[in-house]
């Protein structure tokens, strides 16, 4: 039996809010790169939804945001349950991204205000800086510095994509805080999100317990090889790195054709000088591997290297490759996840236990605190993008086995 | 028994004032697109040689630039031989390719005024207007429109990659001149290049008496996939972009591996979003295929239309194309192949027919002329490049055989 009630449209309603920050008027999306302008308007919003719900509210030294529920005794530290995302986004967004955790954690806290009670243990709300890593990387910056995977001056010295300093252009925008890096370890770590992926809605299943998050590899590679006339040039006196680079992408299609739970894409590629008639003299490709099973992710990574030996003997090229993530595969939290599965049946909603293909805040938590993710369906898998889209009823569903979830592993006290 | 003499310093001297125009201080190359400011500068010096050597000097309605001298009868026109080549640009280039053929064309008509002498017919030098088409395409515009490819309105109303109008630069520059299009037909046209190859260098021979040109087919390849996360979206679900441009990429490698006499470049790409997490929602390529026979070229062009059909089936994407240029292979006039191997023989140099990879004005000039090219070493086939080089030597064999030949070709009449 469920006390607490979720004010749904409040929730909805600070989503449209939320979106409307940052937005693109062209296309319907918005873009609120983290540290920017727009994301500073976003952050000012949040701040001040927590203060309104008379949430203590901290900016720590990187700019991660947290509004506390505090315990009847006023404790707003000890033995606390976070509830995380972030507010950041990609170039042309959607609206759901990070914001709809974040805002659900805002409405779990709503909903004791609303009912007059306290929990049991404080409910810390997160919002943490940088989690797209578009502008500065890696991603998941705040909650991996968090976690104490970074050190504050490491991320405040960051040099972004648009050579900004982090740390400039967190004191830029007014939310370089004074409470010290790591400072609130939770006891437990929730997270509501969209699955940025196809099976829910494929399945038409309401709700993912997310047992696991897939290990994640990221690099660059450099391919430097002759440019020259297009037309003069025989084949086999070629030193061509857009086709070194074409054969890479090809390679990683038949690794991933032959090992199933591999998943393999090439985002982003520059070919050097970029002229019809000119054998490409540079080319730049990002690769992203993922697999939950780190054993296979790394039989991946070393498939990958042996393509490249090939390569460089065969094509007369030089190939440098450039590590710009690597994260093992997370186990979350069995009770947790078990809890997730309780709230969902309590409620009557279909869920299943799933995998994380995405990287998430609740990844580096993962290292401190026990985790677990909460996903509801993204319409045909897409993310990071205008038509990222939940059905209103699904963001609804999710919020009530986020607030179910809470309410289970809290008591509520009586003031 | 030749009579006219090489002045090989003027002509070294011209051709490194000339390389020094829109130099690029950082690498040593130089960008003289067409009808920018630099190259505006190009043909004024070029202007200021031919008025120097009392040419007469006409620029027709597209800025082509011819200078004549003529005949001992003051005739300018008829039963002319023109000299042809360009002095634009690509971005950073070098110094040789187009320029060393207007100039020794200038040294031809020199080595008349150093004699005191008059040629029995014109002799017109021509310098082309855009035949790299790098900011206004096709490439080979002002031959191409001499020729009557393009007429005098297309050339003007052409938009450039920068947005600008070809016709307001040409005014802005001042090269809007007034001799119709197409006036000066000649009777005979050769032009001496660099090969911007390395079969000369490879072989150690100094001149190439090219018979033919190959065929080029230039196309763009604009795909149409989904974006979507990375670490979400399935393999099987993908609808790649950037995928299907790789694919193609090496479905033209392997083309060309069962092909031998094909070549086949990617020199351009781009994908949208361009970002390391998301599976590109689209990817532009560009094509640039090329054989001496025609039949061969259309075979492969026929084996790439079957390729994207079977691309479109397997990954449902949508995938159009755009013909960017389409040129039949060429054969010279046998001749004026003969004329040059013949001087080469009485000057005691190593000659070789061979056939030209690039496109030149003279295969534009060769549908209203007889036309014939002469070709002297790049080292290690380089060209398009700060990198581009021939020896100081070759480049004055070459002019010689340039003006043993037209003096074959020409009688000399004593004024």
């Amino acid at each position: 039996m469920t006390v607490l009630t979720l004010d749904a449209n409040t929730l909805l309603q600070n989503i449209e809010t939320l979106g409307n920050i940052g937005i693109d008027n062209q296309n319907g999306g918005r873009s609120r790169i983290a540290l920017t302008n727009a994301e500073k308007l976003g952050r000012d919003q949040v701040v001040t939804w927590m203060k309104a719900l008379d949430l203590t509210v901290h900016i720590d030294e990187i700019g991660n945001i947290f509004g506390i529920l505090p315990d009847q005794s006023g404790n707003t530290r000890e033995n606390a349950l976070m509830i995380g995302s972030h507010i950041d986004s990609v170039y042309n967004a959607g609206a759901l991204d990070g914001c709809y955790g974040v805002l659900a954690g805002l409405s779990v806290t709503k909903a004791y205000r609303d009912l007059g009670q306290t929990p049991s243990r404080p409910i810390i709300v997160a919002a943490f800086t940088n989690e797209e890593g578009v502008r500065y990387q890696p991603d998941m910056m705040g909650s991996l510095a968090h976690a104490g995977g970074l050190s504050a001056e490491q991320v405040l010295n960051n040099i972004g994509s648009d050579g900004t300093r982090l740390g400039d252009e967190l004191k830029r925008i007014g939310y370089h805080g004074d409470m010290p890096l790591g400072t609130l370890v939770p006891s437990q770590y929730l997270e509501l999100h969209i699955e940025q992926g196809p099976v829910l809605d494929k399945e038409g299943i309401q709700i993912g317990a997310v047992a696991n998050l897939q290990g994640i590899s990221w690099q660059k590679i450099f391919i430097k090889g002759k440019a020259n006339h297009a037309g003069t040039t025989p084949m086999s006196m070629r030193h061509d790195a857009g086709y070194v680079a074409a054969s890479i992408i090809a390679f990683l299609r038949n690794h991933t054709d032959n090992n199933a739970d591999t998943l393999a894409t090439v985002g982003s590629i520059q070919f050097e000088p970029n002229a019809i008639n000119v054998i490409p003299r540079s080319a730049e490709l990002t690769v992203d591997l993922r697999n939950p099973d780190n054993a296979k992710l790394g039989i991946a990574e070393q498939a990958l290297v042996e393509h490249l030996n090939i390569l460089r003997q065969k094509e007369g090229v030089t190939i440098e490759t450039e590590v710009l993530a690597r994260f093992d595969p997370v186990i979350f939290d069995e009770d947790l996840v078990h809890s997730i599965e309780q709230a969902a049946n309590a409620l009557n909603i279909p869920h299943r236990r799933m995998t994380s293909g995405a990287g998430h805040d609740a990844q580096m938590i993962a290292r401190i605190a026990p985790a677990a993710m909460i996903f509801v369906p993204s319409k045909d898998g897409i993310s990071h993008n205008p038509k990222e889209f939940t059905e209103t009823y699904d963001l609804i569903q999710g919020a009530k086995v986020l607030l179910a979830t809470v309410e289970s592993l809290l008591n509520i006290t009586h003031p």
